[in-house]
C-alpha cells in the first residue's frame, strides 16, 4: 500500500493535492501525553509554502484539526486522526497535463498506474503536499522521542553545490541551525545557495540539494538486523519525500573510498558510557543503533516543474508536444524539505524503539 | 523483525554464521514452475566464499537443499523452504569479541540488543553469510521475472576510489558484465582494482566500493507513491546486506547538484513505446516505475574486520583493549556482493510487481 | 494495531463515539470506479440508529463525506478518505462510568490499558458508533465485488431464542431478506423477535442473538491455507464488531455432532460447474473458497448497557458500586449489526481476491 | 501469505505432509531463555500420530531439529528455525485423489487454486502434519508465557455428541486435565467418547467434536479494540488449524440466548485484585484482557477422510466417480487436536503481550 507506514505506530496518510483535504492517522501512541499544539503548528510552519519569495506563491494556513484520539489535548489511546483543509488550488492550471507530462514528474506513471484516472490537479497524492501530514505526524512522535531525550535535527548540507559544512558526527551541534528560517551552519554559505536559488527561479529553471539529519539520544540496541535495521527503515520513511533520490548513512559514499582502519571507529568508554571516538558508521552497526548519533543525508533532485519549455509527447496522439508548467512552484524543494527529513526520522525511529 | 521482507512473495530468512544450518523461506511463488537448479547454483557461486585469492579462505559448498515447495522439481504453491549445511566453521576464533568488540562491527549493537547471549560465533546472524539464503531467494525470483521479460544485473562501479565505467542508463548493455568472475565494463580497470585489494589485504587492511544495478523490461506503474515506492521497497531490501550504507537511484547525489533543465528527461515516443531520451530518473517517477530500466547504485564500507591492531574497549571491565581479528575474512566485500544486490533487487520487483 | 485491517485493500478506522468525528481511509482501491453514493448511503442507513422504537434514540445523520481518493465520482486510484461528524452527543451522561465501570463493556479493559486516559464518552473507540466508518467501507467494497458477480447478505437468524429459517446453503435466496426493515425470512418469526426486544426494553434489560451471512458468486481458489484461510480473515473482520462472541462456518457447532459421512459434501458437475450437492463446509475446504456459496453465522451478546441497578465496583476506592447506565442504548444491537456483518464479509472478501 | 502469524513474535510454518521435511521459523524470541527441551518434546508427543489404536498408524518420530536461533540450549536472538524431517510417507496412496476430489477435503479448492499443480501427497500443505510445527511453536512459545505466570489448557468438550464438563471459566482447574492421554474432566464421559470414535472406524465413518482452552494469569489491558482484539487475533491462529469450523468465546452461542441482566459479569474487588463474579465475557472486553480467564471453544468437523465409498466427480472427465480414501486416517481428529488449540493460542498470546 502506498500510505501505511509503521508497525508500532502506524502512520495513514491521505489526500491529494487538491482534493478537499488531506491528513494522517496515527495508530499506536500511547495514551495520557499532553500534546503541545504550539510546537507542532511551529514545527510544520518550516514546511509551509509561501513564506518568502524562492518558495511557492500557494498560500496555505496548513492548520491541522484533530478530529480523534485527543481528549482535552491529552492523547487517549484511540488513533489520532488529523485532517488539513485544502484551500487556495487553481485546479485549472493542470488539466492540460494529463495528456502532456512533464518531464521527471510523477504525471506519466500515475496515468499508466490508474489507467487514466489519477487526480492530475496539483501532482494528486504524488504532490509534495502530501508530507503536510507527514510533517504533523512527525511533529507528533517528536514529542514522545523528546520526553525519552531523543532529538532530530536536520540542515540543509548543499544546494546547487553550494556546501555548508557538516554536523560533527561526535557531537551533534543542533543550536547552530535551530530556530534559522534557512537552516545552515554557516549563514554565509546559506546566502550564496540562497542567490543560486532566486538566479534559477529568474531563469525558470530549478536546483536541488542535500539534507544532513541528525539523531541524538538513541539508546543502543534498536533495530533489527537484515530487513528491519535502521538504515532500511529510516529509507523506507525517506523515500516518502518526494524528489528524494539518494541516502547515505554515517561516511556513506565516502566511506567507500577509505580503508577499514580509516572508516572502522575505535571504541572508548568514556564517563562510563561505551561511545566511539569517530562516527563513520553513523550511529548504526549491523543495522542496530550503537548509541552514537545518527548521521545521514538526503539527496534531492532538482524541482521538475519548471517554467522552461520541456520536450514531451501526448500520450493520446503519440506526438511530439512542448510542455510549460504554469502552476506555482519552488525553484528550490530543499529548504521546505528538512523538517519532512525530520518528519520521516521521527516516525521511523518511533518504530524502532 | 528482522528476517521478513515483502507482501506478495514473503521472504524469511534465519540462521547464523556458525549454526547447524542458513536457510530461506519463500511463501507465495505462483505454482507450476519448474525451477532451473543449475541456475540457482550459478547464481549463488558468485557469492560463494573462497574461491580466489582475493576472498576469505573459508569455503562453503553452498549447496541449497530444497526440503519443501517443489515436488519433481515444479513449485507447488506451498512454502519453498531452502536449507544451507554450515559446513567450514571455526567457532574458536571469536570467543574473545564478545567482551572486546570489533570496531565497525556489529559485535557492539548486538551484545547489548540481546544482553550479551548473541551468537557472536562468526558475527551470528548478522553475518555476511546471511546473503546466502538472500542470494538463493533472489535466483529463484529472478526466473519468475525473466519469464516476464524483465532482467537485473549489476557490476563493480567502484572500489578504493579505482571506477569502472558506467552502465547506459538508456541502453543497458548487460552483456559486458554478464559471466566475469570479476564483473566490470572496463577489464583494465578491473585489474586495477584487483591490485588494491591485494594491496589491501597484505597491509592486514580492506577496502570498499560502489556496485551499480540495473533492472530491465519493467511495466509503467509497478509502486506505490509515498512508503512504497520502487525506491523505498529496493532500499528496504538492499539494506539488509552488510556493510551498505548508502543507495541512490538515477543520477542521485550528482542530480542534486544539476538544474531541473539538466537533469529533467524529456519523454518521446519510439516505434510505439512511450521512452525517455535520458534517465537521470533511474527509471522511477514519484515512486513508480516509468518503464525505463531502473538504476541504483550502492554504497559498501570496507570490511570492519581487518588484522590490524584496532583500539577498542572491554564491554566488562570498560578498560581499553586491542582486538585483532584472526577470523578469515574478504579484505573487500564489494566483489562478492554483486550478485546480492541483484537478489535483493529481484526480491524487491517480485514484491511490486 | 487496533484500526488497520487487511494488505490488498487496507481499511483504517479512526475516531471515537463522541470525538468531532468518525472515519475511515481505504486504500488500494482500484481506480476508475463511480460510486454509487446512493447506494452506499442506503446500506449505511440500515446501521444507522434512531430509525425506530428498538432503537437508542440518539440520532446521527450519518452522513459520510469523501474527503479523498474521489474525483468527480469517481475512484482515482489514491486512499479514499471518508468523515462522519458526530453530532447528537451527550457526553455527560458517561462521566461516572470512568470509576464505575459497567458489567460486560470495555469500560474496565480500557481503562487498565490507557491508564485511565481512555475516552470514556460513549465508550470511546470501543463504541458499537465505529461500526459506521466499518459499514461505508464495505458499501465500498462491495461495489467492486458485485461488479464481478459477488453478493452479499445478511439476516436475523435468531433473537432471544427465537429462530429464523436459514437460508439454503446451496441456493442462497437473498430476495427473501433484502430490502426488509427487519431483515427476517419469516415475518411471523421476525414478529415475535420484535415482541421479546420491547419486552427486554420496558424491563430496562436486553437480548443478543445470532445473525446468519452468504457470500455468494466466489470463484474457485481464494484464501491461503493455515493464518489466511478465509475463515481467519473473515473472522479477524467480524470480530472487530462490538458484542460478536462466536463465529461458525457452513455446519459448524452442529457439524462436529455429525459423522463424516453426513457432513461430508459430495462433488458433482452440473452444466460444466463442479459443485456439491450440500454445502456443510459453507463454501470454504482447507480455508479456501470451493466456490459454492459461503455460509457463516455470527453470535451476538445481548447489548451490555442495560438501566437496570448492576453490581460493580468503584475502581478508585476499590468499594462495591452499583452502576445505573442512563445513556441511550439499544436493546438489541442484533438488527442493526446486519449490515455491520455483511460490511466485515465485504472488506475481508475484498482482501481475499 | 499461508504462511505468517504475527508481528510481534513471528511464525513462519513450511512443508508438506510428504515434502522432504516440515518446520517453523519463529522470529522475535528474546534471547537468554534456556528452552527445556523435554517439555518441548513432551508437549508435541501428545500431537503425534501412531500411539493408539484411535489414531492414524502413520509413524513419525516428530522429533524436531533445531538449526538455528539457539546456542547451547539458550535463545541467542536470531530468528529459531527447527526442522522436522517427514519418515514413513507412502506417495502412492494419494495419487488417484488429484482428478477425483475427497468429498470436505482441501483437494478440489488447492486443485483450481494451483492449476493442478499442488502437491496432492498427504494433503500437501493442507494436511494437518503441519500443525506439528504449529505445536513446536506454541510449545516454545508457551515457556515465554510460563515466566510470566500465563498458563494454557484445553481438554475434549463434546465428540460425537458427548459431552464433557466444561471449565470452572473462574477458577479453572487445569490439573483436572493435565497429563490425561485422552484430555477430559470426566473420564466416564472420556470412555463413552473412545467408544464412539471406535465405532465410527469400525463403520469406516468419523466424528467431530469441540475443544475448549482455557488462558490463566493474563494482566488487563492485551489486544487492541476492532482488528487486533483477543477474539480476532485467537481466531486467526486457530482456524489454521485443519477442521476447525467455529469458535466461540466465554458463554458464546448460549450467551446469545440470555438477558443482559444474565449474561452481564459483575464486578467485584477481592484480596486488593479486580475480578468478575462469573465469566461469560470469556475473559475479554471489548476485544481487550480483563484479567479473567480467557475461554474459548473451537468446532472440528468429522475427518472428511473417511473409508466408506463416497460420490464425487472427476475433475478432468467431469463425469460422477465414486472415491474411496485407502489412506491412514484418524476415526477423530479430535483428542490430538487438543495441545494444536494450545499451541494457537500460545502463539496468539505472545503476540498480544
Amino acid at each position: 500500500m502506498s500510505c501505511n507506514f509503521g508497525e508500532k505506530v502506524k502512520i495513514t496518510i491521505f489526500g491529494q493535492s487538491h482534493s478537499e483535504a488531506i491528513g494522517v492517522v496515527i495508530d499506536g501512541l500511547p495514551a495520557g501525553k499532553k500534546l503541545d499544539m504550539d510546537k507542532i503548528s511551529e514545527f510544520m510552519s518550516r514546511r509551509a509554502p509561501g513564506r518568502n519569495n524562492i518558495s511557492t506563491s500557494r498560500k496555505e494556513a496548513d492548520k491541522p484539526e484533530i478530529i480523534s484520539g485527543v481528549v482535552d489535548g491529552v492523547t487517549c489511546g484511540a488513533p489520532l486522526c488529523a485532517v488539513i483543509k485544502n484551500g487556495d488550488t487553481r485546479s485549472k492550471d493542470y488539466e492540460n497535463l494529463r495528456t502532456v507530462p512533464r518531464p521527471a514528474h510523477s504525471d506519466f506513471a500515475a496515468f499508466f498506474k490508474h489507467n487514466g484516472f489519477n487526480d492530475i490537479r496539483g501532482g494528486g497524492n504524488f504532490s509534495g503536499r502530501m508530507t503536510a501530514p507527514l510533517c504533523f505526524a512527525g511533529a507528533v512522535c517528536m514529542q514522545f522521542l523528546q520526553d525519552d531525550g531523543i532529538e532530530i535535527g536536520a540542515h540543509i548540507e548543499k544546494i546547487a553545490g553550494v556546501s555548508d559544512k557538516r554536523f560533527d558526527p561526535v557531537n551533534v551541534d543542533f543550536a547552530s541551525v535551530k530556530g534559522k528560517a534557512f537552516p545552515v551552519i554557516d549563514d554565509s554559505r546559506g546566502e550564496e545557495m540562497c542567490r543560486k536559488i532566486e538566479e534559477a527561479k529568474l531563469d525558470a529553471d530549478s536546483v536541488g540539494g542535500v539534507i544532513e539529519c541528525a539523531v541524538t539520544g538513541l539508546p543502543v540496541g534498536l533495530g533489527e538486523p537484515m530487513f528491519d535495521g535502521v538504515e532500511n527503515v529510516i529509507s523506507q520513511a525517506v523515500f516518502a519525500i518526494p524528489a528524494v533520490k539518494g541516502i547515505e548513512f554515517g561516511s556513506g559514499f565516502d566511506g567507500a573510498e577509505m580503508k577499514g582502519s580509516e572508516n572502522n571507529d575505535a571504541f572508548s568508554c568514556v564517563d562510563g558510557k561505551f561511545v566511539t571516538d569517530t562516527n563513520n558508521h553513523g550511529g548504526i552497526l549491523g543495522g542496530i543503533t550503537s548509541g552514537m548519533p545518527v548521521i545521514f543525508r538526503v539527496a534531492m533532485k532538482p524541482t521538475p516543474s519548471i517554467g522552461k519549455v520541456q520536450k514531451s509527447v501526448n500520450l493520446i496522439t503519440r506526438e511530439d508536444e512542448d510542455v510549460c508548467v504554469h502552476g506555482r512552484h519552488d525553484p528550490c524543494v530543499v529548504p521546505r524539505a528538512v523538517p519532512c527529513v525530520e518528519a520521516a526520522a521521527a516516525i521511523a525511529i518511533m518504530n524502532l524503539r
